[in-house]
Formats: structure tokens, sequence, C-alpha cells
């Protein structure tokens, strides 16, 4: 066990999409989308977590490398009046894939999404019956040539 | 917009319960529980991963508090032959609630499953059909009555 | 020298707003008013970076204690048509005041001001005669009673 | 809005000085210069502070990239009475320029050194009319030839 | 003074095993060997302990330089009944020599392992009578020829 | 497995002590005690990295809490020409003891003396015959009276 050896491994253009869903209530995702969150403007602080977080893959990860990227961008999208979904494009010529930046990154935003608009999906026990994050996963995975 | 003003709430006691299953193919699943997985012991690193994410959600979660966690346990279930389930308890005596801190762990660990599990799920081409997180949720919040 | 001694003191309310004055070209300060900066919404950028600042103070003031702030607040003023003041008000209940901490937060919502804003700062070599950071203060400190 | 994508971009030598003055109490700075104070030695606590930050400006500087730094030099001036000049010279090979990082660095040197003298500088009241930073700057950038 | 510069020196391969050796009581070393430690697998906690704290050397180390480290391996070795010797071997292409990198996960190894262990070595006053960390050095550095 | 429930533990004074021997080539401690090492003040740097790394604690200890810190100090004695001892004292009003923070703070402490005096230690082929960390161990430990 331990951190792989990447040592011999060529240094590729490395690209990953990731994304995650997450389920509100309606009144919740049509608050967002017209910018009357009290916390703020969600998707900005959402866009920058994630982007803060594919960073700090490697102390979350306990066995992954540290890897050089070289560009993150997320989009948003609506699914329906109550899902909304993140996708979280990384780049990087790195030795190893960058899949588990792109999932850090998605997951970090659908929870400050998630922590942006907790007055609004709690109920007035304080529980979360409406909200969930769905199905996040890898969208796709791109190797490069080796670059010599 | 900014951190939410917590100075006058009164510290109580408060517990939350966080849950994510993953789904990953049959195979990998059983070579986990029977630890075959040449990385290590998932689970072990799982729990240490979850544990280690709760502690750092305040650097994840841009307008969060630092909350000074109690305690945290992680447990898991096999919910069919290709779903596993964590559950991430977190307690603490704070003036907010940490819901945020149990999800940042549920996610924590189950991103540490993939990441242990990568070239036993990816297919030929690299990419993951098989493999997804579904549905983070808060399973319960409890806060309790003030301290005085 | 070391980590001053505060054991014995009382924990009490603490407050302080520290300000800082970013001075761009009027073109620049324009474009972030009229939000038609490429990299994003700048002052939510802002406000974000300094809220995660405050609460990385310990690990930048590297003789500070690690205080548990209860509340971040981040305000704009915009001072002429080149000048951007950003005031940042921190609380916390606490043995040491919190003005290194809204210092921290002032100064990193002006760096992320000035990275966001790069590329219109620059000049044709590369260099920013244009850019600097004016005065950064603390304007008030306060130190409440005793919590018994 | 992202992490702006250098990925094609060439590795090519990269170097930045920022500046920053911190404006003190004559006494204070007298202080300083003659190794009486109390918490320590004010400058080598600065020069390690700006070392510190310059190596994790990526957390602090939301959207930008981490760079691997391979050379981080910093000085003092005495501007006169009661101006001290921090200079943080930052070295790398690397695809974007390391001007954040210089600026991280200088303005950590800044607030360290604020945070040494605090019990010379603060009035009876606890506030700090003779405190400030001034004129926190970018001296110079090179961006060095492409490196094939 | 400040962080040396290895702007010019070349990229090539570096090794660096370090070691060190924890002191236990026999009844807890068997324990830990035995998989009968109340907090869990000991072995699999040290080793991912050291593989995080290899990738925060440059967190720990103040003046040293951030480097991308392409592996580490943990290895554990019962000496006798009461000596657990933690060797960990790191490996990166890099500028400067990852001996400090090898020391610390090393030391963060043996920490962990103490921290698992705590309530089984602590006497009836609460004291460490016969818990030690014994001679941490390096045992090998290897610096490859330059890459071209 | 977890992090230990500490929930119902009642907040008292604690306090502990933890040292650590380098052994050093005669010169190599004789520059460090004039002055005479190029990359600067060693036990200043020596302090506070001490000082950081107690409070990144939890940060490195994978099952510990994170703990607030009321109080570090740092000394140093010389034992004989080639051993220096480093004393970590950490205070602290909590739920747990603070010997793993003393510990840590010793353990970095010896590592960065190390990493200042990386060029006089070496030998002719880059290694390290002379230098070495001697027993790292707690020397006594604190729990005061209950706070109510």
């Amino acid at each position: 066990m331990g951190m792989i050896d990447v040592t011999l491994k060529e240094v590729v253009y490395r690209e990953a999409v990731a994304e995650g869903i997450i389920k509100l209530r309606r009144d919740t995702l049509k608050r967002i989308l017209e910018g009357r969150v009290e916390k703020g403007d969600v998707l900005t602080i959402a866009r920058a977590s994630a982007i803060n977080a594919v960073k700090k893959t490697s102390e979350l990860i306990l066995l992954c490398h540290n890897i050089p990227i070289t560009h993150v961008s997320v989009s948003f999208d609506v699914l329906d009046d109550e899902r909304l979904r993140v996708r979280v494009l990384v780049k990087a010529l790195a030795k190893t894939g960058v899949e588990m930046e792109a999932l850090m990154g998605a997951s970090a935003a659908l929870l400050n999404i998630w922590d942006m608009v907790k007055s609004y999906e709690k109920d007035e026990r304080g529980q979360y019956p409406h909200t969930s994050i769905e199905r996040i996963s890898v969208v796709s995975k791109v190797k490069g040539e080796a670059i010599t």
C-alpha cells in the first residue's frame, strides 16, 4: 500500500469532466436562479469553491498525488424545476489522471450550494427531507499523447 | 453576504448523520469486502479520510464557520452486491449545526473509496461506466438544549 | 518568544474592522462595477476570499492563536473613479483580539481583486504602473465585557 | 469564469518583485532594529512568514494556479524613522507569472511584523492610530524565454 | 536567508529513505500486531498519515520547496518485542532532494502510532514512561542522472 | 474506529511538555550557536515552525481532535558538543490532552533544524552519517481541575 509509483510514467495531457446533481425545493432553485439567496450569489461561490477544492484534492484523497492543474472550469445546467447539475472540467499535463480532482470539484460545488441554501431547505424540525445530491459521476476522461 | 453572525447564538449539543452510496462493479465490491484491493484496506482509509475531511470542512465550504468537533464515527453497510453505503456521524458543542461537516465526511469517504479502486472500475478506454456516487443526504440532525 | 500565553485571559466579545484600498485604472474599476470582468464577479469572489483568509489567519501569522470566528462581513465602497475600498468586520468570543484576522481578510480581498483584473491592469511590458494597494489599517477594535 | 486555461502556454522563467511599507511608531521601529521586541526576532519571523505565504498563495487567491516556486528571498529597508519596507522576490519556471505570489509574500511579511509589535503600537484604548500598511505594489516582473 | 534558489538546477531522479523507531510497552506492540487496538488498524492509519505528511512537508518545513512527489511507500519492521520501525521511501523528479519529505513521513507515521495507542501507554498518572521515539534518520539518499 | 467521543468530557486545563534531541556534527552545532548558518537564524525558525506545527496537529494526526491552543513556548538546551535538545510546552483549556500537539511541535522544530543545516551535515556522497533525531518523548503532562 502507498502512493502509486508514477515516476516513470510520461507526462501527457490529461482531462476529466465530472458532474453531480443537487435536488432542491422548487422555491429554492428559483431563488438561486433569480439571485434572491440571502447569503449571496450561489453559482459564483459554487464555482470558486470547486476551483479551491480541485487544488486541495491531494489533502483530501489520502493516497493521491499532488498534480499541477492547468485549467478548471465549472458550468451549471437546470435539469428541471428542482434539479441543478454542476459540471467540472479539469486539465493538466501530468503523469496521472485528473478524474479525482474533477470529482472533488463537483462534490465541493454541490456542498457549497447546499450550505448557501440551508435555511430554505430545512423543514420546521431542522431536517432536510427535500435535499439530496444525486449521482456524482465521471462524464469523460481524456489521456493525450506523450509530450516529447 | 458573508459568514452568518452566530455570535449571540447559544452553544448547544449538535449532531448530524449524513450518508452516501457508491455503486461499483460487483467484482470490485467483493474485493473491498475480502481485503483484496492492492492499494490497501479500503474501509480503514475511507474512515480516516472522512475524519480528516470533517476537520477540513471550513476550508472547503467557503462561507461556513470553523466548528470544534468532539466526535466523528464512520460506518459502512453493503446494500446489495454493487452498492456500499457510508454513514458519518458528527458531534459538537457549537453555535451552528454540523450537517455540512457530516456531508463533507461522507463525500470524502466515497471519493477515497473510488480512488482506491480506480484500476478495477475503469473500462478498457479508461472510462467509468459502472461507477457513481448515488444520493448523498442528511439522515438526521439533532439540536440539543442550551448548556447553561 | 512563542505564542503568547492567553490561558488565563477571559473569553470576551471581540470585534475588529480593518480596511484597505486598491487603486486601479479607471477602466478596470468601471468594468468591476458593471460586471464586465471576464474572470467573473469580482466583488463576490473578493468577499468569499476574505472569509476564507480570515479562517486561515493562524496558518499565515506564525505566532498567532487559532480563534473561533463567529462572523465575517465584507463591504465595498467606491472612493473615486480609481479607488475601491474593502472593509472587513470580524467578530468572535475569544481570549485575544481579532484585528489580525480582519487585516488578513482585507488583504486577501484586495489581492483577489488584483488577481481577477490582472489582464486589464498590466501595461504592454507586463508591468503594473497603475495598480497598488494603499493604506491597509485597523478602523476600530472592540473588546467587550467578560462573559461569566 | 474559472481558473484560466494555461495548458498550452510554455513553461518559461518567471520572476516578480513585490514590495510593501509598514508605518509604525518610531519607538517600535527602533525596537525591531535593535532586537528588543519581546515576541522575538521580527525580521526573521517576517522572512519565514513571507516564504510560507508564497507557498500558500493558491489557497488564498481562489482562482489562481498552484505554481512550483524555485526561489523566494525577502529583504528589508528602513525608509525613515517610522517606515520599514519589505521586498519579496519570487522565481519559478512556470506557465503563468508569479506576481500574486510575491504580493502575497509581502503582505504576509507586513502582517506578521504588525502582529509581533501589537503591544507597542496599540494606544490606551486598544486602537492603532499610528499603524498602517502603505502602498503594496509590484516593483518588477520578468518573463523569460521559452525553455525548449 | 530565504528559500534556496534552485531555478537553474536540473530536474533529476530523487529518492530518499528515512526511518524511525517507536518504543512501546510489550502489550501494546502485541495489540498492534494482532489488530486489537480499539481505535482501528494502526499500521494502515500510520501508512496513510505518512503519505499525507509527505505531501504537506512544505507547509511544515518553513524554508523548503514544494516538490511534486511521484511515489511514497511505507514499511514496518518489528525489531524486538517493544520496538517497531517505520521506513518511508519517497521518490520524485525534482530540483532538490526529498530527504525532508521522507523524514516528515516517518515522523508523522510514528506520531500517529503513538496517538492510536495512547490509552495503553499512559500510566495511572497519565504519563508516558514507556513510550518514546528513538533515532529518526536518513537511511539513504539517491540523486540520479540529469534528464535531458 | 473513529475520532474518540469527547462530547461529554469536561473542559479542563491541559499542559504537556515534549522534547527531542538532534545529533549534529560538532561544527554544525557551533555554527548554529554562533549564528553562522547561511540559511538564517536556526533557533528562531525552529521556534516558529514548532508553533506552526502545533497549530496544524489535527491535519497530521488523522484521528485527533482540533484543540484551541492557548500557549506554545519552545526552548533549547545544548546537551554536549553535538547534541541540541528542543522542548515544547503547550497549554490549552480542552476536553483532551495536548501531548500530541507538543510532540508534533518538537518533531517539527527538529526537522526544521535539520533542513537548515543540510549542507553542513551531508557527506561527500550526499548522505547523513552524522545526523539523527534521538529520543522524542513526553516529559510531563498535566490535567487540571474541571472549570465550572
